[in-house]
């Protein structure tokens, strides 16, 4: 098997005024530590966190040029002499997280989805020794490398952020799973998803449609909650009992006390009623934003929450933990998500942001092709 | 000893203008029913929600003349044929709500404090047969009865929002309990608030210096946030263990990840640079209001969230279990809130209610002296 090569190549983004002018270059990867696993990259799938960081939507590109996707999926080319999780040969997906600092009292109480010294998979600055040390980590010409994503040939990656992916789950599909799935499965079960709740998923687009087939599978009953009734069928397909389309008047209103538990993963909350979402949660239940717009939410008072005791919240991924039991979830009950393949390119790379851009997806999208385009493909 | 009157009688309020104008005036109480108390008032603490509604800060007045005042300790005079909590003489409380339906999924699942048909202690219009009618409840001229509160000589409550008050608690401390204690205790013991849990308790006034009593009570490690640091030794003696002066700069960043639960008990919230205080919560932990402020939250995003999964919330009051908890609790930890006393009178109404318009109480306000102002004294 091919050792992965000095550099690593990857379709980047120069400028967030030209977001979808893909070009192939080459870029420094960190430097190999003892508990990285280098990764030669099969698919990846195209998040809405990349579009958007290229459009600028979350501020200035962090780095550039930049190479945005963390929805990895691959083949283990080298193990660090102090991996264990996996072995070379061995195929793993990596999301939207490569280090964190494994010290912290978040880390320790395996949140280290919320370690404050995190590394993001692309754009990201890396620190020495694992990030514990301050000092930045150099390429040779003395710039601090960045952490680069998997629009890419290869990845390299800290083993505790490595996932086996089981033989019987495809690429295409297990490379959304690493962050969409994630973000909707942590929220689920830190919320206690499971039969005898009532679960609304709000918003069916990348991580909802994920979160209709975890919370079914999970043994909760599930409702999907939607301003486009064109999206019934494969809502219930996907594992709702039960569709609720919100522009209908008063659809709140049966509903009233009715969900544990609602997942918010549109992209438009500002534009929402929230108090009347509100009125459907049981008492002292939960409405959880995953989406990240990049407006404010609308405006609430603290009486909002005093009909029912409803908590407001969000969340970021999800731990090592979640993204294994959700991977043994899908794998044991044969779960499929609802994938669209574009072959990865300048064009390709362009085709699929500007879809993601326009919500013009059902229900993601996994670049695929990449042995082909990178010249890759280890024996 | 004396039945009750035919007529009520109680210091109230015409016009939201002239909020502190008080007079005294008699009163139709609701028909008594089979599960109804008759109650004797002894005293009732003043409560910021009297001024709210007084003032309109909440909106117009819902009934005028409006008697307000939901902290009532008194003797029970009379009970009805399905009467079983309590028997004449018995001394009893009763805070923020008289009714419920006892029917809907919320009230089955003991949240009757948050059951959509529930009767406030005052400004509520009462329908017939315990509320499970649709008919409205009338007087003898024909208007609809509304529920009058506790600056008056009698309540007449349902009995299952009548709680027996334990011996060695003085009248004038459990009065406050009724409603600015157990508006805390629900949320603090619903967030699981223990030894082993990280609690602050944001604003001490008259909600947050009961919330310092039972947090340390419960077995938490209390912080009391304040930006009056001129109480700071008052707040380590209800029961914090640190102080934190919010006005210093950097405040925060030490008690970064720190928090299980804030409870927020400020009147103030939309002045609140609520980032730096969800930073200062654990992961998935609570920021949790208690105050009901006339104005806005501060606008919120739902990156604002996602740093640590952290939750934002509210409640109203709390239930009969947690009530009669709280009650042992105080009880048997021979835990004292700090009161000040007046006596009722359209003079002294005026006083109080004036006092905790501008915050000038330490830390709750009991009226009392309510035998000699309305002629009452059962024997």
């Amino acid at each position: 098997m091919a050792a992965a090569p000095e550099q690593f190549e990857g379709f980047m983004i120069n400028d967030s005024k030209k977001w979808s002018d893909f070009s192939k270059e080459k870029f420094t990867p960190k430097i190999f530590e003892d508990h990285d696993v280098d990764i030669e990259n099969e698919c990846c799938g195209v998040c809405g966190s990349d579009v958007h960081t290229i459009t600028g939507g979350w501020g200035k590109l962090p780095t550039a040029p930049i190479c945005v996707g963390h929805e990895i999926i691959g083949k283990v080319l080298r193990v660090g002499s102090k991996v264990t999780v996996c072995k070379p040969g061995d195929r793993v997906g990596v999301g939207a997280q490569v280090q964190s600092c494994m010290k912290c009292k978040n880390c320790k109480e395996h949140n280290e989805n919320y370690c404050p010294h995190m590394v993001d998979t692309y754009g990201a600055p890396y620190n020495l020794d694992e990030g514990h040390s301050d000092k930045p980590m150099k390429d040779k010409s003395g710039n601090q490398i960045f952490s680069q994503g998997g629009y890419s040939s290869h990845s390299r990656v800290h083993e505790y952020f490595v996932f086996p992916i089981p033989e019987n789950i495809p690429s295409i599909e297990a490379g959304p799973m690493m962050c969409a799935g994630l973000t909707v499965y942590s929220p689920l079960v830190r919320a206690g998803t499971g039969p005898g709740k009532r679960v609304a998923i709000l918003g069916i687009g990348g991580l909802g449609h994920f979160a209709l087939i975890w919370a079914r599978a999970l043994g909760a009953e599930v409702w999907a909650l939607s301003h486009s009734p064109n999206k019934k069928e494969e809502a219930l397909k996907l594992g709702a009992h039960h569709f609720v389309d919100t522009n209908e008047k008063d659809w709140a209103k049966p509903l009233a006390f009715n969900f544990d538990f609602i997942l918010n993963a549109a992209d438009m909350t500002n534009e929402f009623d929230l108090p009347t979402y509100f009125s459907t949660i049981a008492c002292n239940g939960e409405f959880h934003n995953v989406g990240l717009p990049d407006k404010p939410l609308p405006e609430l008072m603290a009486q909002n929450f005093a009909s029912n005791g409803c908590k407001l919240t969000g969340s970021h991924l999800g731990n090592r933990e979640e993204a294994l039991a959700m991977l043994k979830l899908a794998s044991e009950k044969n779960l499929h998500p609802m994938i669209e393949t574009i072959d990865i390119s300048e064009a390709g790379c362009k085709k699929a942001v500007e879809k993601v851009k326009v919500n013009d997806v059902r229900y993601r999208v996994t670049l695929t092709g990449f042995n082909k385009a990178f010249g890759t493909g280890s024996k």
